[in-house]
């Protein structure tokens, strides 16, 4: 792991991930940019190889027989590209936190350089990994919704309706460590890629409003974002960090000719779906109604809860099961899916045409890819 | 009352809202522009008067000593004018359904000529009705959400999701008789009213577009609407006729510097409240929380629901208060609240532009007011 | 209307209930056993003809020719019996509000004589008339839950939690004047109804555990009640006063061998109904889903919620078909459901039962019919 | 682990519970009292001890320098007591799945031998190890709900509403495995030790009705239960799995003379207060209102759901603290709270007396503890 020393938040989150489905141990890490918090990290943690640096950590470790298999990377997001590459030109896999960088010219470069390089790509837009979200993209590749119209799709939050002067606040509203974006990169890239993933549409278009509320804020703190999709889905998309009441409230509704579905993380082993011109059905992991595609990623019965850190680990054993195949030259199971480099680099276009469209005073504009 | 005949749908609506607060009584009525329907329907209600043209009501009614002190006007759009005026002329008092009119330059006629009578005007944007947006009004004016910063308004549903063949369909997607707005005109049209009721914010521009999912429909069946408000609140608002598994969802949420409220109309009882900073507070009807702008409003006890009935009827009740002043020469009783011309320009107008934007790709416009 | 002057609760929502569709109009009342209240409130409402005693009410109303048809009776319980005799003797029909009476002794006198005079005589267990119980009846009467099991009935409120000294409260606690029920008889009569006439289950046996939590209190302010009912089903019944969280918290649940039906007073337009092994269904007045025995009692389009006091304008409009057919001297309508003399009874016999059951801690008693 | 070879449910459970906070290291296992699979299973599982019968390996792992310091005990009920003798008698740790046994006497011995060992045992009534649990239990002994009333606890399944014919359904209606009550001793022993654990009250009597709906079912599968505590308070218990709608539906409510608490398990991060008199909050884990009982059991921030898992997994950390010290000869961290002897013990009394008390029809009983 490089990053998710003492005070960081993801970085314990990817730990437990890991852990949840036993196929991962955590053996070497440069768990900061500060050598002494490096190290008493590592020691926290019981981890046997302390470095503190990551270039350094890469190089032994691809010196070692024993040496890792794969990297988890944890840091502020301007950091991701320079950790990546310097794992993945020596052959080791790379489990990356999102958004994939700060920047879009660095992603193209990095994609470009990781898909050269044959490594295991995978990008923790974690969201993906929850059953409910595995069947309602099912349900939608197989018709269920007809042709599909319209996709609302929101990430509310609240933490930021003050000014913040926390290590979490800090860097994710400097534009120098986020990247352009602040609700929008931070979140909205969720957001975007959660839309993407249930429904399968790929933007053409979108138009964008973003605001700094909060006074001396360098960042976006709120988004609104129309969306046109190829084929002639639109949709709406809210990013807020500024909206009291809202924890963690990213929600999904998607409609079509034939019926809607409609998800909220907060509350995520719940999908309901309407049949037009029949009653809401409500879905639940592992009830009726829930399909394979939610079963093979999915632990216990309905009625007991599966949560956040579970959704996560399905990304985690995902891509084990890629590392594995890889290993093993053999083909990467089938069903396996994990968000990769191009979620990632289209999630950086995604806010780079935030920015851009905002500037314009909401132009509609294209992705840049 | 003029039009809500056989299969109407909102002059039954009316009609028990006039009834609920026994302010009313139904004695004069033009039911249909079928002249047979209009009095088959008189005779169902048992209603005395009975008129086959509301212009030969008009004029009768403002020659009897007993005549009618108050229209409603519950017709298709195009027609609420040309009634309104045939009545506002003789000084009889006008409760008309929204919008306005079918078009802008009405509009403007229609109010400039019922302020010249002096007469009372009611608007039944019935959802201002609801005891507890009285309460969120109270709330926002009493500055318990500081500074306002987000407005997320929807109403959405799904009568129109496929083709549809009955009166009510009709005249709603026919752009002679609804105006140039589908769903904007019909619904929109009441998000945008009861937002800005709510926050007593006023729109500076918006960016909409408008989309006719249903091949052949002439009217949007859908718009996504960005807004800004003077004083930099901005906002967002989603109408839709197409969305599954939606019946009646005017939901709006309202954030500010200091806390957020969160409110939805099929569950209308309910005013979700959080202060930042502390737990979500659900305040209820009648009950702890709730204040006497809600009181004054309301009929029965908490968790005794009240409904879309009742919120209509304080519409009437309300505007029997302007009625009962106006006729004794008296002041508006303190606290009456009811919509009337002001809102209703200001209805039509949000549809106009809306329509204007979505002509321009979403360009942002202002209010033709 | 006997009873409901200023000050009380009920008498105005029974009003407005008689009000909503047009089949009844105020003519006469005895409001008050204080003849200035009395007298007071008659000049209230507008209502021409006052009278300070319903003795004399009732004789002189029978003698009018366009003396009433019906009365409405809204008194403290002890009053029920004494006012409704003066009046059906008189071939006056009745509403009578619940419970029938103070006493199983007078109950039974009541029904006896009202069933002899052939009058009308409907009973206000409201909430009967809830468009979604006349669904949830109509789909247990056709076996879509299968075999009954099992029926979980609460009515569950908090107004009394502490000790409280008002109108309403004096006399829902003092035996003398509401029975030797407090909360049993006050809302568990309420619950029990609900129960059997939802499910058509007739009680072969309770055991009840009764207790006034609040110190001086005369009657139960919380009853915890076992039920069995005849053919095997099994219940458990929860009426409390003394719930903090609690408004109207009156909740129904049943499950047979095919499926369940749960439901909720304070959100009365929803039915969820699981057929066993399926996915739960959210039923909406209205909306799909929902039969003709909902519609029937149903006003407006799914979405737009009714409330309590369109439940209970149903219970006086089946009333209005049933009286307008005794005069008439045709069969009552087919359909017309309306609580009445034996509902009433049932309910007497309960909360009989429940003390008897308590004072024996908690043996299985049967109703004294 | 003794127990949880393939096809088991709940041994897996435990598995994922002691890997997410990376306490405890899987390393023996007798996982099957079929020798094939036991060994089949550890095999899959990769774990490095595989024995064929649990006293052996209890006799060789108490031999070993690096043998185990704590056994998982997964089986049926009717193993727990045999299993666990064998360990705790050779020192070595228990953590046991509930009920503790699958009598009563065999629970009294099993808790006099455990408590002569010195070993730390627990018993994993997981419910106790969710956040808001312990928030509920925190706000409750600080007395913001005042002195307490009423507790309404309710665990609803419907996995047994038809007969099921596999290895979960089989051994939990076999008395001679499960014990004598049958969704009394699967679910009500955990809704009962819940109630118990969040109001601190101690049980003085109870009266039960028990049924078993389904022919030819030897067991209960569904109780309904009165309950008198010590100090006053009254309670009612249901626990069912015959009732079709309900997946895991545990759900808690409180109430005292100042408030109330209500928690429901499938939404397990909410927990909805109310102070009499005060408006509804809504307490989220990790949110404003959640204290330090909660955080210390807690991983993610508010808004980021925790599950069954986690709450599993706090029993498990829990326990390894205890552990810990035990190893150490240290005293237990402070806070340090998991189910044990004394609450195994209530547990099966509970049963017990469910059965005593129904089979003598609905009689008042006290526990044989």
């Amino acid at each position: 792991m490089v990053g998710g020393g003492r005070d960081a938040f993801i970085g314990a989150v990817h730990r437990i991930a890991a852990r949840i489905d036993d196929q991962y141990e955590l053996v070497a890490g440069a768990f900061s940019s500060n050598p002494e918090k490096a190290l008493a990290s590592a020691n926290d943690l019981g981890v046997p190889r302390a470095y503190t640096s990551f270039a350094e950590m890469a190089a032994k470790e691809a010196r070692r027989k024993d040496g890792i298999d794969v990297v988890a990377i944890v840091t502020p997001n301007h950091m991701h590209a320079p950790v990546a590459m310097q794992f993945l030109k020596r052959g080791i896999h790379v489990i990356c936190d999102k958004p994939l960088t700060a920047t879009l010219a660095e992603a193209k470069k990095l994609a470009k350089a990781a898909e050269a390089s044959g490594v295991v790509f995978a990008l923790t837009h974690n969201y993906t990994g929850y059953p409910m979200i595995r069947q309602a993209k099912a349900m939608i590749a197989a018709g269920e919704l007809g042709e599909l119209r319209l996709v609302n799709v929101e990430y509310v939050q609240d933490w930021l309706t003050e000014p913040v002067d926390n290590k979490q606040a800090d860097w994710r509203t400097d534009p120098a460590r986020s990247g352009a974006g602040g609700s929008t990169g931070d979140i909205g890239t969720h957001a975007f890629n959660l839309a993407s993933f249930v429904t399968g549409l790929t933007l053409d278009t979108l138009a964008a409003d973003l605001t700094a509320f909060v006074p001396g804020r360098r960042v976006d703190d709120n988004g609104h974002v129309l969306m046109r999709y190829k084929g002639g889905a639109k949709g709406m998309l809210w990013c807020s960090q500024v909206a009291p009441g809202n924890e963690n409230g990213l929600r999904l509704r998607v409609y079509g000719t034939k019926g809607g579905l409609e998800w909220a993380q907060e509350d995520p082993n719940y999908l309901w779906f309407t049949p037009f011109g029949q009653p809401k059905r409500l879905i639940t992991r592992g009830g009726a109604g829930s399909g394979p595609e939610a079963a093979r990623v999915s632990r216990i019965p309905p009625g007991h809860p599966e949560g956040y850190l579970e959704g996560f680990a399905n990304i985690y054993t995902e891509a084990a099961r890629a590392i594995r195949a890889a290993k093993a030259g053999t083909p990467v199971p089938e069903g396996t899916t994990f968000p990769g480099l191009k979620e990632g680099l289209e999630g950086v276009a995604f806010v780079d045409a935030c920015v851009r469209s905002s500037a314009r005073n909401g132009a509609w504009v294209s992705l840049n890819l």
